[in-house]
């Protein structure tokens, strides 16, 4: 992304110097301005370049976010929520400079309710880390981007992943949430029930707003039970429209797969040079079944029987442990394995979402472009959702190369608008989108504006991210 | 509800009469300002007294709509979406009179993506028409509230029903949707895709507005297969403790079930009467389980195992559609099975929604309010997302009892509050339940009318409903 069409926020920086002292008298040292910590904190795994903030600061409560938030609020300077650094569009540069919150610090699970099926936990608590708690409850949290993200930049960017096919986005799996609004006041969107009509649905408004509306400062999280068994394989396929009408064909059926990952001919390629394996190199799927012993077997069989029927297969699944591990984890470092192909290289990751029926279309029209662009790119979906990535390795040496796959992406996600997709199932609109998504919802985005002005009127919450000036 | 404490929205005079002038002289006999039609639009299942629009509306098409609301806008008069009018707390009333504007005329189908799994159809759709329409698709649109409600209702009230534990609410099935926002323009919330990171969620702060923000002028909806095998039974239990903890456990196993409806001694006691069926008449669920063959089977045995622990039983269950459909027909005539305990009397129907592991103490504490206000009241409940619901039944005639029902639904809706849940699961706030709102959610609210307040500046949109004036 060229940096110029980046929104432009401009820089005040009288206030950014009052905020700056006033947070070093409060807090002294924890208040960072060395140039590492804040290159770290505008560092993401975006090909975006860097716009550092002033300083980084690692709120330790509630009541220290409110604190900085009225300061921030008071001399009108931006505030970045800041989570793992995982996510891909640009979310946590700093183009008005300000305040990074950095809040790993936040990472308590303050409970677990086991009967009801959820718990709440502060933001900073990664995907991984609250799995781990939960190991004896016989409970788990399904949602999985891959990265081991901190929750709250999962809700923040309406994160999904492999098993949203069966389990939903961020956006079914938050009860409700507390955060800072930008005036500083703290409120709790929604109560621990299951449901609720009660009144204007902040949780999911908060959820995606991609800290542009406030800060999260906890959640409730729907758990699921730990299934009884679970089964998964790999069935390759002759070509990508096969393999996509098998996936319609197993959602048609109702197999309620928990995960069913499309893997192009050249990521296979990457995966068996990166980690000595010998899988068909040709378009894949890696599938998981969750629920009881006998459930899982018939799962598994009818999606064989799909596959068959599509000239897929033979599809060997397994229910044991080690070898289901090895498979996904061949899937989970497929980011890594791309990367390999081309050394030297930096990844642009981009993702778009389209109806499933559009997603061989949309694929097969994706390859030829990438073919036709010489570009080096890889395909890898979430594709019972209608969701896929492309990983494009650019030489960032190379202005024209990246020029190349700025353009590729447009192509990309005017395909999915033009198939009444969306320009991002699970990545977020960031810096790097927000033409897209004008393109995507045309006037809807006025009304965005409207309540983005309505909240957050000295507009100080992550600026120049999802909304840029009305420009018509 | 004593009118008086009903939100009081001024009324226009000046500007009504302007209105129905316009109305008339553009659409002649079709503004209609008859008593008689004017009631109907006010009058729904609620106690709440009626308060009428000064006019009806039934617009043809998006264009009709957007017309009027820019009539009513330059005249800031009220306009109030109407459905089925089978909503529960005042929804459809015109406190500050205005034009009542019936969406039962736009009930086209426009489009089922069978590949897709869904469906784009008009607000006046009911939900049986949908599922008529769908038949021979194998597919469905699961959300049942129990009314033949329209889809556009369902969709502004947040519906939900019998299936949502397993289904979801109107919240997870409504993929994007268009609507016409209070000063005339349409707008598109999301494309097909079914899941999108793209900005706001407008289609969830849409859902559940209670047309307060605009119009909902078509949805795109979810669609289910329908089930290979469905089998269901009645089951009943000692005491109502035993029935919830059955339920726990059945949700904490992960027993994928369709329906478990909970119905209190009272409640089958008149279903008895009513049908003319031989029910134990103690605390009962019912359940439906859908899936394979073998699948259904299996929970219906799951099912069993787990009640008898608690000392319920025996379950009997059936896959037989004529039986199974005899059953449902009983949980479904509960409503008006209960009315016939009093003749004569009008049922007063409130619901609340709270953790499951609360559900217990919630119910049994109610039964016991009840039993000491000397109140006829039963209990039924959809209690495998801890929803349940009460149905006073009150003599109008009486004001004493009337404030008696009243008192009573206050500590009900306090008592859910207590144990951490909503005063509402799927009727919604309307005019009924605004100071409990205020009660629940605090300051959240204020950020809900700073949202109104941005999207509805002259507060014509279904004015009084949801949001009272800011009291502290």
């Amino acid at each position: 992304m060229a940096l110029a069409e980046l929104e432009q926020v401009a820089r005040n920086g009288e206030g950014i110097d009052a905020v700056l002292g006033i947070l070093r008298q409060r807090y002294g040292e924890r208040l960072m301005t060395g140039h590492s910590i804040r290159e770290q904190h505008a560092h993401t795994t975006s090909y975006i370049p860097a716009q550092l903030p002033d300083g980084v600061f690692a709120p330790a409560n509630v009541e220290e976010i409110q604190d900085v938030v009225r300061i921030c609020s008071e001399h009108r300077v931006p505030i970045i929520p800041f989570g793992t650094g995982t996510s891909l569009e640009g979310h946590v540069n700093a183009p008005g400079g300000g305040i990074s919150l950095d809040l790993m610090g936040m990472n308590r699970i303050l409970s677990v309710n086991a009967e009801d099926l959820d718990c709440t936990v502060e933001p900073g608590v990664t995907r991984e880390d609250l799995n781990r708690h939960l190991r004896d409850t016989g409970l788990f949290f399904p949602i999985d981007p891959g990265a081991n993200a901190s929750l709250g930049g999962m809700a923040s960017t309406r994160a999904s992943g492999t098993n949203a096919v069966r389990y939903g986005t961020m956006r079914e799996n938050v009860l409700g949430l507390t955060a800072v609004m930008p005036d500083g006041r703290a409120i709790t969107t929604a109560r621990r029930a299951k449901k609720t009509s009660a009144g204007y649905d902040l949780t999911r408004l908060m959820i995606g707003a991609e800290g542009t509306l406030g800060i999260i400062t906890s959640m409730t999280l729907k758990l699921q039970g730990i299934p009884q068994a679970i089964s998964g394989g790999v069935c390759s396929f002759p070509d990508v429209e096969r393999a996509c009408e098998a996936v319609i064909a197993t959602i048609q059926m109702g197999v309620p797969v928990a995960r069913i990952e499309f893997v192009n001919a050249l990521a296979m390629k990457a995966i068996n040079a990166y980690a000595q394996l010998s899988y068909p190199e040709s378009p894949c799927l890696f599938l998981e079944f969750h629920g009881s012993e006998a459930g899982v077997r018939e799962q598994a069989e009818t999606f064989g029987e799909i596959a068959g029927e599509f000239g897929g297969g033979p599809f060997q699944w397994t229910s044991v442990a080690e070898e289901r591990s090895k498979l996904w984890k061949a899937r989970h470092d497929a980011y890594w394995a791309c990367l390999t192909l081309r050394p030297g290289t930096r990844g642009l990751s981009t993702d778009v979402c389209v109806p499933i029926s559009r997603l061989a279309e949309c694929i097969v029209e994706t390859e030829a472009d990438i073919a036709e662009s010489g570009l080096l790119a890889t395909v890898l979906g979430h594709v019972g959702d209608g969701n896929f990535h492309v990983l494009v390795l650019m030489d960032m040496h190379d202005p024209r190369e990246i020029a190349q796959a700025e353009a590729f992406v447009a192509r990309l996600n005017r395909r999915a608008l033009s198939m009444d997709g969306t320009c991002t199932g699970e990545h977020g609109i960031g810096q790097g989108k927000m033409r897209f998504l004008e393109e995507e919802l045309g006037g809807a985005v006025d009304v965005m504006r409207a309540i983005k002005q309505a909240i957050d009127p000295l507009n100080i919450m992550n600026p120049g991210k999802i909304l840029g000036a009305r420009r018509s």
